[in-house]
């Protein structure tokens, strides 16, 4: 069923047709289903439009990625199905920026799928958390942490899309810088990221490649000084505020 | 995958694996799994518990079906899937709630799987919306407007639980005092409904059959006064600020 563009929610309904569209082809999970329809509760809320404090998280991001030694986007299935295009199209202008494919739910049928999936737009290189050469990141021995020893293994900034708590903890206990993607100021991963993008991922990942952009001819002093002014807690009050007074 | 009872999410993610595991029997849709997700995001900002606007409203419903001449409770495969007991065990006690089967995504198999789903908890008659008897409710020529002449179709009361908005509306439309059963007091659905209970299915609908049983005893004569002094513009806005300020 397609949907047609004058919809009033035409691009809510394509995202979702996006999802759908990924479990049926395996990239993606009954509960990212879910965790999808999560998020457009909180973006119906937002009013579906992308707002300052998340523009300034995006900003910050930027400078975190540009400046960052080795700097890694994990991709779930939701993320995949969703911003497929998007990610490789950041990762083919920034190669410095590692890709690498990161389940909650693991199979290495479903790892294939989504890697397949994101080769389909192009992305040459792809890591892998889960392989032969997989390490764990501190904490549990859960097999949830384990990570790509070349990608989040030794990354200094992560970006995470849609990530679980558990998770995101784990790799800032692992030392890493966290930038996350999420639509609820208030769950786990939007609370201890370093840096919390509330906004909806296909409009915000556009938005973070223009700057990355623009931030190219910008001096590693000036975006020092944008991260050392960065308020965390503002954002997030911010966006808080903004779901909850519409 | 099961749940253990100590988890803090314990009961939100039993609700999920119910929506999942119909998933897979064939009662729910994709699109139903990402509208239970829409449906979390808001009882989370609820604190997922039953506020007093729900219980008045509840206690409203109550009124309303017990004076009713010929109310029905419109199941979809959501309702279904997450309360079919609850629903058939209302019926049993009370059997003039009629139960009608009404899917927004009809097929015959999917029609059909629900209703053995339903008869599985000990519903004897059940009908359904799309059959050989139908007629449309007024409006468009909509197939999704087809209902049981013995049910909807002549209905004074309906009860509707995670209802489409063009459906509440046509139900409306047609003459019925319609009570719905939603998590998001800004949908169509909760905006129209003459009564909005704006709580988890599962959690408003044995309240519901609580209020009833003791709403037996209740003259005519205080069940219409409890109606004429019913404040709908009130419920909708306490619900709204609810989930604005938490």
């Amino acid at each position: 069923m397609s949907v047609p563009d004058s919809h009033p929610r035409a691009k809510s309904l394509k995202l979702r047709e996006r999802l759908v569209d990924g479990l049926h082809k395996g990239l993606v999970t009954e509960s990212g289903l879910i965790a999808h329809g999560r998020g457009e509760a909180f973006d119906y809320l937002l009013g579906e439009r992308t707002h300052p404090f998340a523009t300034e998280a995006i900003a910050m991001a930027s400078a975190l990625l540009t400046l960052a030694k080795h700097p890694v986007l994990s991709i779930n299935g939701n993320a995949a199905a969703l911003a497929g295009q998007e990610f490789v199209d950041l990762h083919r202008e920034f190669p410095h920026l590692l890709l690498e494919v990161n389940l909650f739910y693991w199979s290495q049928d479903r790892a294939e799928k989504i890697l397949a999936h994101l080769q389909s737009f192009g992305a040459d290189q792809i890591l892998q958390s889960r392989s032969a050469e997989s390490i764990l990141l501190p904490g549990t021995e859960n097999p949830r942490r384990m990570v790509h020893p070349e990608g989040m293994g030794r990354a200094d900034v992560v970006l995470v899309s849609l990530e679980d708590g558990d998770r995101c903890e784990a790799l800032i206990a692992g030392g890493k810088k966290v930038i996350c993607v999420d639509l609820n100021p208030l769950s786990r991963t939007g609370q201890k990221s370093h840096v919390t993008i509330v906004d909806e991922l296909t409009r915000a990942l556009p938005l973070l490649h223009e700057q990355m952009r623009s931030d190219r001819g910008v001096s590693a002093d000036v975006l020092q000084a944008r991260v050392a002014s960065f308020d965390r807690r503002a954002i997030l009050a911010a966006a808080i505020a903004a779901i909850r007074t519409g």
